[in-house]
């Protein structure tokens, strides 16, 4: 499939090396394709620039936001929460339109420090908000509930553990868990339309206090019953 | 052990039918223990009158609010989020001073329908809320993330799963920690001071919608490492 990865972080490389890596054709979008390339320091985060990760995964493209959406049949919005809606504003409604939107951005405010509170909780959500600003697009939301290594290689944990869909369209949510599968999620819980992602959103707060007791991002939820 | 549980209801019941099991002197607290033994109607979720269980444990007294909790050594609070700060009140802060209070209340508010928000939530919970009106409590927040039937005996799952505990006071986290241990909890997870609450609280919203989503409420979170 042509899939359109939205976003050069963590996310964003940790999805499209993995959709590549299983046969897939990517192109990650960007702000400025060649700025992105240019920067040579680590981000915020101490991740090492993106550049570096490209120079290992040159069978990923990289282009502008519109540029990689264009040409998709599938797109993944892999960006910040904070900057989600002007980056999809920049890929453009009309690329979107149609489309399956497998949205991972998560709300988070760090306006007050660590840890984040949500921009958006409890009666909306990011993943709502993005579907009423772009009511053409198939809005699926997943994948924001772990690490973005876990994302892509969930079997990397050595144990089954879950992962949630959430979404208004059945044939997208259909053609994101086909997706989610290859990548070795098994155990999908669909909790039905879209406004079931303001639960998975919400499940930031506890995740990020995790980590903080468990010293490790390298977990997940796992639904026993 | 000595304790009071504050609340009639699922929750209630659940709690002080097990420790009564498990041998603890159990006080079952009411506003109005006559009114409480008095209804013969079922709750508004359709549960049995608190008589008709009663009937069953009568080793397990009734008494008001506060004379369930002056004489116990450990107070739980199993009444309803939207209540909870009031039934406290009833109880006494002098009869909760010094005492571990395993605060289990969830802040539903169920005002808009199902399914429901929360009153608080992100930058404060219901368990500071608790804390910061009765400052002489210990306040521990643990078994508000799963059914009533499996805070109480987990292992009826048939697997392992998880319970988080989030409180200020180290001993009354042990002591807490020590009876979820006898229910049969064996993954509890530290999460660290009270602030953690939030975290947990924010669970709600997914547990709500898993509920729907599996038709059932027997299901609980295990955190795979």
């Amino acid at each position: 499939m042509n899939i359109a990865v939205l976003g050069t972080g963590m996310v964003g490389q940790a999805i499209a090396g993995r959709l590549h890596e299983l046969g897939h054709s990517v192109v990650v979008g960007t702000r400025d394709p060649a700025s992105t390339l240019a920067r040579t320091e680590p981000d915020g985060m101490g991740n090492p620039p993106f550049a570096a990760w490209h120079g290992d995964h040159q069978g990923v493209a990289l282009a502008t936001f519109a540029d990689a959406a264009a040409g998709a049949e599938l797109v993944v919005n892999a960006s910040n929460g904070n900057v989600a809606l002007e980056v999809l504003r920049l890929a453009g409604a009309e690329n979107l339109a149609g489309k399956p939107l497998l949205d991972i951005a998560n709300p988070l405010d760090f306006s007050a420090g660590f840890p984040p509170t949500l921009f958006v909780k409890d009666s909306d959500s990011l993943g709502e908000q993005v579907q009423r600003a772009f009511p053409e697009a198939k809005v699926v939301k997943t994948l924001n509930t772990l690490t973005a290594s876990l994302m892509a290689d969930p079997k990397s944990l050595g144990q089954s553990s879950t992962i949630f869909v959430s979404g208004d369209d059945a044939g997208a949510k259909a053609t994101v868990v086909g997706l989610l599968e290859s990548f070795g999620h098994d155990d999908v819980i669909d909790l039905g339309p879209l406004e079931t992602a303001r639960g998975t959103e919400m499940l930031l707060p506890i995740w990020l206090r995790l980590m903080g007791a468990l010293g490790t991002a390298q977990f997940n939820f796992k639904i026993v019953r």
